[in-house]
Parts: structure tokens; C-alpha cells; sequence
């Protein structure tokens, strides 16, 4: 069609591509999540049905978006690995990040009464996200690793700091005193095993993807499936 | 809190600063939007339902994050403009474009039932987007222009063609042929003034971002709203 | 010509192409050249060859370089201004660049003789380089007023500096000690007017760059010469 | 020392940091080098002055710089590769493509008269220079590959069309056309033996950059020198 004296103004686009061969990780995560929360009356320290909506809206992205092998969630945030050779989009970073965030955010709000029937949704939240390239397969496992290692001191230190307040009647400041002194005992604590399901990786299992409860950190899940990361050679 | 060992890959996030004293520009296009808007039955060319939609997305979006003085849109797009000398999240370019995506992607399906309330929304819809940068007033100026021309152009084919579909019994092949016979003269052609409320404005007077629906690229708006362009001064 | 199978690999090459309509500045810096002017006996706290040497490298950078409108040195660093609108080599900041220190660095030796005539040259320098972008006029005249106020102070500080140890006979230390303590008022100081000549500017009069000792923070200059800015309007 | 207000241009220098764990690579070309090749009447196809001065400037820069591993030359191009893990000046594109470019370059004027004895240098060279990353050892292999078999493309060509010049005294444009239409023999011909020369290496035996002329394509290369990829590790 016809073109107007302002076309020129496109050549100010610049060049996004990601480094060929490289594991292509979005990490997106909730924007003012902590008001989010208090407003909609999440409970603590783990709100089961808000986590299960997470993993809900991962497996939407999954499902709409290509290329995605494997994605790692907790708490309010969420990562989503693109295959190593993936050229979608032509590997522009800002396509990767900007449908990830943007299809995530839609199905948050649209599954919202699957998980929450009795809690009506106030107002349509954000959520942030970033591109971060990963050279090998070591290195993105150490990321996934660096997220799951985060989860697991962060989930500890909150399933004490609220149950010395829910339990022991302690006010939050007390809490927080009382961890500081247990800071190394704390981080030698394992977590109870109940705990084991707030930690969320979906992954493709043939054509669908399928949430899983399991630990990323040592080799036995990779060894499991041995085709996230060997699919791309 | 503690730190694992897997921190090191914190280094591999590339910095993605914008260049100072630009706008920054944020446009989102709707993805397979042509599929979505069969879907859900949009009238054509143009549905109502849909563009008012996508401003009160755009509204919210100006509501809710900062530092943008102006956005346009058309169809299933939306420009989003933030000051020049705006240092909302350091300037990163990943934040300025999956909090936009995301917050209107969010707000899309919030809102969807104040306008669609006959007919249910299907699936959670996705947009991508992406930053560009114009480093004075009148590369920003040129920018809209373009959208807005753009917008002209392709609502006065759209227009003819569905008229000559819907009015004169052609079948879309047909109607395509005679277009392209056409074409210059029908360049020539004015949009009807019915028209008009098809070309989206959201400006900010004083606090609230209010619609508009008016010429962009003459001289008029400008000298009307001269505090758009002038406010980091 | 033929293509052999390795030919992938050219896709790794990312694009850094300049935003357009900014002003492109490269930046030169001496690599180790405390250690040069050491080795090279330069004399303290300026040595005229070396900055007459300097001025003559960035005019043959001038003439053989397309689109360079003004050049500014001092001590050992050149910077080199692109006019806006350039769409030299595309605008790729990487031949920007290494297209500078290449030309400055062979000039260097290749023009060392004629101003060096009783001191032989020992071992080929270095110099390393970037690329910056100023999207406004003002902010290229804050750039040079920058690396010209620089200058000044740096020109102050090593004048009384060597002057303290040349005609006092201080010692390195003791001169050290003593500026400090007086920093403030040695700021208040004008560089007495045989310093002048240590402000190089090189600019193009009509074809050719001509050296110029001037002040660019002023407005003066900038009327004096007002195609230098405006040579793309 | 003091800081003038117009220090605030700093903020618009941009990072450009090279991905953690990615080989860098900086190859340089040199700038109009067939008008330089014939107003310092090199031979043809091949100089061997010429070229031995390139390797010559290659080991300069990998004495200067740090962490280059191994370089790779022909004609007036060079390639230098940094290990995985450098982190000189922090990993940034900038320092590591100009200071090569202008080592190279003042090194090439500076040891000129070692290899030209009676040809004095005209004027002083330019070379431009870019940044490639490539991610794992197979595509760095791939990258030197890619380079010499594209050597020995043009060698065959040009040591044909001169062979057909020199020796059968054909004009230019006949050797041209001749070669047209043989090019799919030629290419089966192999590189006689005595142009292996041609094709130069330069890598780090113990301490000291060592020139080599071998065939990088197969693996006997990379099994005799395994400390070239491995030494990160």
C-alpha cells in the first residue's frame, strides 16, 4: 500500500537479535506483587492458589508461544527457556519478552476465577520481564539452579518468620530479630516436605507441557530428560 | 540473605539502557489479531467495541506507570510515548516495554466484559512490542505522523473494500481486484468525518489521561498541547 | 564466489548501528602513556611536540575519514565528531571507531619524525577508543565544554604542580601534599594566557581541517562557526 | 579533582560488555588495501613481504594486549581470539576492537622498513575492525575454518587468474571470463604446495606468540594444541 514521508522514522528501530546458539531465558516477575497479595488476601507464607495460577498461565505461554522447553517458577516470578536454535521471531530479544509478559498477563487475569472462585480479582496486574542469554548448557543450568537455590532460602526463612508469628505469637519485628541470630542455623534447616510443591517447573513431555514438584539442582532431572537440552542437536 | 553459588550468572544480563534526553517510544501490535478479531465476530471495518477497548487499555496503562505524555493507536496497535528525560527504571528498555505489554494485555481481558457484553472472550490474547528511540521533537512528531498516516491510509482501503463487499455484493477477490485498479485515485479520497472517532489520541490534561480523537499531523494539536512536548524543559 | 559450509558463522555478527540523527563522537585515549612519555622524555607538565604530533594525526583523521565535522584534544586524548546525518559505512559504530584508532595510531608513527627529530620512537602505541551519541546540539557543546573544562583543570593542577617541584624544589609528594590543601583556591586560578595553546581544536574551514587553539565552552566560537552544527539542516 | 557540571554527558555512554563465556573475536581488514597494494607495488597474487609484516603486527599485538590465544591471518585481514573467561577492561567491545586496531596499525608503519627495505611507506594505513562472539568451541573452530577456506578460495582464484596473466598473457578481462566459466574445476583443484605459506596462524607456545602455517579446517591442529580451548577450564 502506499507510503507516507514518514516512513523514514522506522530506521530508528535497532537490531535486537540474540546471539545465535544461546539459551534464551525470559524472566518475568510480578510488579508490586507484595500490595497485590495484601490486597487480594493471599495466605502466608504460600498461597497455594495464586502458585497454582502461575503454573497455569506458564503452561498457557507455553502452549501459545514456540519453542519453549522448559520454565521454572516461584513465588511471583517466572522463568521460560527458549531452545538453543530457536529462530522465532527471528531470535529479536524484544519479541521474546514482550509476548511472554504480555501472554502471561492476559491469562492471569482470564484463568483468575479457576483458582480464586470466592475472590474477585480488584484490578489487572503487571508483571516485568528481561531477556538474559546463556551460552552452554552448564551455564543455564546454574541459572535454573540460582533461581531454585533462591526459592529454597527464601521459602525457608518465610515458612519460619510466619509460623514464629502464627504460631509463637511473636509481632513481625520479633521475628525478624529472632532470624538474624539463626541465620546459619536456619540455612542448615531442610525444608519440610510438604514444602516440596511450592517449588514449579513445567516442562514438555511430548507435545504438552506438564507441571512437575521436583529438585533442578542436582544432575537426576536432567538425566531424566535428557531431551531439554540435547533436542536442539 | 544468603547467596548461592550459582550467583555468577547474574553477569550474563546485558545492560539495555536507553540513551538520555530521547523519547522512548513503546508500540504494541495485537499477535494473529486477524484470527482473534474472527473469533469474536468484530464488525468490519472498523468495531467500536474494540477500538474503545483498546483505549481504556491505553488509558490504564497511563495510569498506572509513569512518565508517558502520550499514546496513539489504531486497529491493534498502540503507541506509547514517555518523556525525554524520564528515569523511570533507570531507563531500561526490557522494563519500559513488558510493563506497557503486560499491563495492557491485563487490562484487555479486565475490561473486556464493559464493552463485549454479549459476547464472551475466547482466549487470553497476546501483544508484542518493542522500544524506539527519536532524538528530537521532530523525529517524535514525524513518528506519530506516520502511525497516523498509516492509520488513514489503511482505513480508507479498508472502508472501500468492505463497502464494496457488503454494499455491492463483490466477494473479497473481486473487491481486492478493483482496488488495486483504483488505487491512486482512491488515495485522493478523504476519510468520511464519520471516520474520524476511528483515530485514537490519549493525552494527559493535567492528571488524567483523557481520549481524544483528533489530527495529529498538522500543527493545530501541537500549539494546543504544547506542554506534551516542552514538560522536561 | 564459491561459499563454503562454515559460512554460518557470519550470522554471530551483531548489528550496532547508530541511531540515527545523533551526533557520533569517538574518543581517544593513549594506551599507557604515562609510561610513553616517561620512555619518551617527554618534557613536564606539556610537551608541544607531542601535542603538535597529536593535532597533526587528528587532521590526517579529518582528511582521510568522511564526515568528521570538529576534532578536540588534549594531553593524549582526541575526540572526533560524526555530523548527525552521516550514513557512513551505515552508521556501525564499529568501524566508526576502529577506523579512528587505526588511522590516529599509524599517523602517529608515520608522522613521528617530523616532530620528533632527536628522539627516536621506541615501540608502536596503542590507543583505545568508543563510541558516544548526543541526540541534541546541546548535549555535543556540554561534551566538548566537558573535556575542555577537563583540560583546564588538568592543565592548572600539573602547571603549579611541576612549577612547585621544577622552581621550588619540592619533591613529587610534597607537591602533592600541598595541592591539596589549597584545591579550592587553585580552582579559582585562570590559566595564564601562554597555556592557551594547549587547547587543540581541529575544525574544517571550508575542505580543510585547520587547527585552531580556542574556547568552545563559550557561545563565541560556536556563532563564529555556525555551519559546524547546522552543516546537515 | 574537581568536576565541572558538564560531567552529566557521561551517562550517555553506552555498555557494551560481551557476554560472559563466549570466545571474543576481533577481525580486522584493511582499508582500501588494493589502491594500497598497488601504490606500494606488491607483488601478485601473493607479497610475501607483505604478508610476513602482517604477522609480524599480529604477534606485536598478541606481546601488547592480553589474553589472546590464538590469531589467524590472510591477505590484509587478521583475527585475534580472546579466551572464554577474559575479563580484560571488563569484557568491553569497544576496548578490545580499537586497541587491536590501533596496535595493529602502529606497528604496521613502525616495523614497515624491516620488510620493505627499498619501498618507503606512502602514507600511513587505516584497518577496520569488529567484535564477533561465538559461544562454544564448535562454532569458534567453525568461524577460523570459515576464514581459511575462504583463503584458500581466493588464493586458488587469484594464483590462477595471474598464472593466466603473467604466464599465458591474457588481458584481465579474458582471465575474468575464462575463469567463469571453470570455476567448478578450479575449486576441485587443490593448492599446490608451495602456497601453503600463504596461510598464516599465530598462537601462543608457552609464553610467546609463534607463527605457524598449518590446516586449522581438520582436528590434527586442535588435538596437537588442546591448551588453545581448553585453557579456561
Amino acid at each position: 500500500m502506499a507510503k507516507s514521508k514518514f516512513e523514514y522514522v522506522r530506521d530508528f528501530e535497532a537490531d535486537d537479535t540474540c546471539l545465535p546458539h544461546c539459551w534464551v531465558v525470559v524472566r518475568l516477575d510480578g510488579r508490586n506483587f507484595h500490595r497485590f497479595a495484601e490486597k487480594h488476601s493471599f495466605a502466608k507464607p504460600n498461597d497455594s492458589r495464586a502458585l497454582q495460577l502461575m503454573t497455569k498461565c506458564a503452561q498457557t505461554v507455553m502452549e501459545e508461544l514456540e519453542d519453549i522447553v522448559i520454565a521454572y517458577g516461584q513465588s511471583d516470578e517466572y522463568s521460560f527457556v527458549f531452545r538453543r536454535k530457536s529462530n522465532w521471531f527471528k531470535r529479536r530479544a524484544s519479541k521474546f519478552m514482550t509476548l511472554v509478559a504480555s501472554q502471561f498477563a492476559s491469562s492471569y487475569v482470564f484463568y483468575w476465577r479457576d483458582y480464586f472462585a470466592d475472590q474477585p480479582l480488584l484490578y489487572p496486574p503487571g508483571f516485568d520481564g528481561r531477556v538474559v542469554l546463556y551460552p552452554s548448557n552448564q551455564t543455564l543450568k546454574d541459572y535454573l539452579s540460582w533461581r531454585q537455590a533462591d526459592c529454597h532460602i527464601n521459602n525457608l526463612y518465610n515458612t519460619v518468620f510466619w509460623a514464629l508469628i502464627q504460631q509463637s505469637g511473636l509481632t513481625p519485628v520479633q521475628a525478624q530479630e529472632r532470624l538474624k541470630v539463626d541465620e546459619v542455623r536456619t540455612q542448615e534447616v531442610r525444608l519440610p516436605a510438604e514444602m516440596e510443591g511450592e517449588r514449579m517447573t513445567v516442562t514438555r513431555t511430548r507435545a504438552r507441557p506438564v507441571p512437575l514438584y521436583c529438585d533442578l539442582i542436582g544432575d537426576a532431572f536432567w538425566k531424566e530428560h535428557p531431551d531439554i537440552l540435547s533436542g536442539d542437536n
